[in-house]
């Protein structure tokens, strides 16, 4: 009889969006009248950007042709893309990535789910609680962890509380943790919360002192408003030497349905083999990625390497200006009701303490069947997200105006 | 300081077709005047059909549109091209498949290096010899094995030797091989036998029998010419309580570069857990595939969807005759210079013996330096490679045809 891998049945039973899924669903087929607002699951609402249309197009031509039809591409990416994003995304920033150090991939998502895979199988990893469900699971289903505890936490794992004491943004471990991988999401998916300059630098100094390595998730790094913050972790001195870096075009071109990513292995980053020699994480990666991996499609990369080009620049620029003006407006409408709220500034999320302490699914649910208006439960990121819940930005700006009238209405 | 999985340094250093586009470049750089003909990597050449174009084009019109824009998809792919397949992959076979026994993947590269998260870290696997390398290589990242052997080989996998004697076509395991999974491609890359039905009835015996689970590769099923060879393993009665299927668009409808395939993981199929119990393997896939994966592209899925349209299946159909009948070409000519060859028949891939049993691998250098001709050696395929060459069958007809007479000019 076949062995199955028994971690997957140390997981929790539903991952977090099919069972807000489950829900609405449910809720429409008993209401089908009801119009149903959805800032739950965090997915862009404003169609592909002119520019982006036009280059997927004339990909799909260029396929249609014998003479410039492209069979199998290079599994890291096409030549064309990563010398857009090298310039764009760091040498702007004053940051030197070499075309080896980028992966693309189709999706931050698969990355973050991918990337303990060159990590040891008794690896220790570290993750801010909430966190993003992605990183935990991947690494329950690859056997790092004991079963999940009465207190919602795999045994194992290291978890950094964010809350409101620390402005949801935690320090760095301990360095007697013994962490191997610390994943680090800035700005925050779900909190909303970005880490400074100070603060990032903390972690790459703890990082360098104890040999651990950092995913550092900038899936949501356009939606920075303050151009001092920091952008990409490499801003820091000696993160090169730390720190991987995930980006993705998901919410930055509205690409949640086209699918292109990228995640950055610098080749001065290491860790330690069984007989504690260095060895480059680099090429490990390479190594995974052109194994199992052949790139997103063609057409997607087109697509992708539009968004660099000056109009993609300034028609993607003006969508996450609308969204982040939707967001001051749930942030600044929830306030005006009373509700505590956080993020929402630097981050199409906004995070707000549930009223009278109220738990995070009954929060969830009061909102669905009053107010006809979908968010996430804090408690689905884990147990220091109860008490607290997610709204994102990603909506036409009626709906969102509507979706805080809604809000008031019910809890004013 | 962070662990590494020393696994992969088990790894040979080369992913073959990286070590084949190596040797390339370092001729092509050194010979800039050569015209090299690729029948290496087994990329399709023909531009993508008329109704997959246009498709793409409607898909993409649509994602430019507030209205008509999609985001994130279904994890599993969207409901038009699942029923699309459950109609003509498998109902028009007499194949009953339901809607959530298909999972929507961007390739079987993809698929196959994955399928073996969902199987116990001491899971033994069986492979054919030459084989698809992502099948070993993905296990031994997994930690399946032991070291790379004198013989090629890696301690811990059941090696299948596929030789002329048995057609290339082995038989399964032993029953008390203790196999957990077996990987079959039929039409077989990198050989281009396929398996009848008396074959495939024994491994689906052996399986049922011995409980392990086949995972069946019919990327290139579309090439099979006979039909009454079984297209798919679910024609074989019981094969749904042991098998897996992985299907792919890439060599049936000009999707190398585009990204799309499927795996199919019947509800009755089931492993077991450490405590004996069986275990459904379609949740466990189902979580996998969720949890690490967004789906494929929208505009790819509208494109993958077109295939199954009346024109999209004359018009691909049209593409594979075109390549079959370059395959008859290489055959007849090879055959006709005094080469053994084998293949080429209801695959898209001939594998001849190397004259003189010279190494595959001078064999490849020889015909890069002399002919200006790009395969792929055998022994890149497995130890029982050795002495064999791949060639593929596509590229234009005046390519094959100059790729025959230079081969003949050469070895004639």
């Amino acid at each position: 009889m076949a062995r199955i891998n028994d971690n997957y049945q140390k997981l929790r039973a539903g991952y977090l969006f099919p069972e807000i899924g489950r829900r609405v669903r449910a809720f429409t087929q008993a209401h089908p009248q009801a119009q149903v607002i959805r800032l739950g699951i965090g997915d862009v609402t404003e169609p592909l950007a002119p520019s982006i249309v036009t280059a997927m197009h004339a990909a799909v031509d260029e396929m249609a042709r014998r003479e410039t039809f492209r069979g199998y591409g290079p599994e890291q990416g096409y030549d064309f893309l990563i010398e857009a994003i090298r310039q764009h995304d760091y040498k702007a920033r004053g940051v030197d990535i070499a075309a080896d150090e980028i992966f693309v991939s189709d999706g931050s998502k698969c990355d973050s789910g991918n990337l303990q895979e060159i990590f040891a199988g008794d690896a220790v990893i570290a993750v801010s609680d909430p966190v993003y469900p992605v990183y935990v699971d991947s690494n329950v289903m690859a056997g790092r962890t004991g079963p999940l505890g009465d207190d919602g936490r795999y045994s194992g794992i290291v978890y950094l509380p964010a809350t409101a004491d620390n402005g949801f943004v935690p320090d760095p471990p301990a360095d007697d943790a013994k962490v191997d991988l610390a994943y680090l999401c800035s700005p925050n998916n779900p909190t909303g919360a970005v880490a400074t300059r100070e603060q990032l630098a903390r972690w790459v100094a703890w990082a360098r002192r104890t040999g651990a390595v950092i995913a550092f998730d900038a899936a949501y790094e356009a939606y920075i408003r303050d151009p001092s913050l920091p952008r990409t972790i490499y801003e820091i001195e000696g993160a090169k030497e730390c720190a991987v870096e995930l980006r993705s075009f998901s919410k930055r071109a509205g690409f949640t349905g086209v699918r292109c990513a990228f995640m950055v292995v610098p080749k001065a980053l290491s860790g330690a083999n069984a007989r504690g020699e260095r060895v480059p994480l680099n090429p490990l990666w390479s190594r995974r990625h052109t194994t199992k991996f052949n790139g997103p499609s063609y057409i997607v990369q087109r697509g992708a390497a539009a968004v660099y080009t000056p109009d993609g620049l300034a028609e993607t620029g003006a969508q996450i200006d609308f969204y982040m003006e939707n967001a001051r407006i749930v942030r600044d409408g929830l306030s005006g009701a009373g509700f505590r709220v956080f993020g929402g500034v630097h981050a199409p999320y906004i995070w707000l303490q549930t009223p009278g302490g109220m738990p995070s699914w009954d929060f969830f649910d009061k909102l669905l069947t009053e107010a006809h208006l979908v968010g996430t439960p804090g408690a689905g990121f884990g147990p220091s997200g109860e008490g607290y819940f997610r709204l994102s930005a990603f909506n036409s700006r009626s709906n969102v105006e509507e979706a805080v009238t809604r809000i008031r209405r019910v809890f004013g």
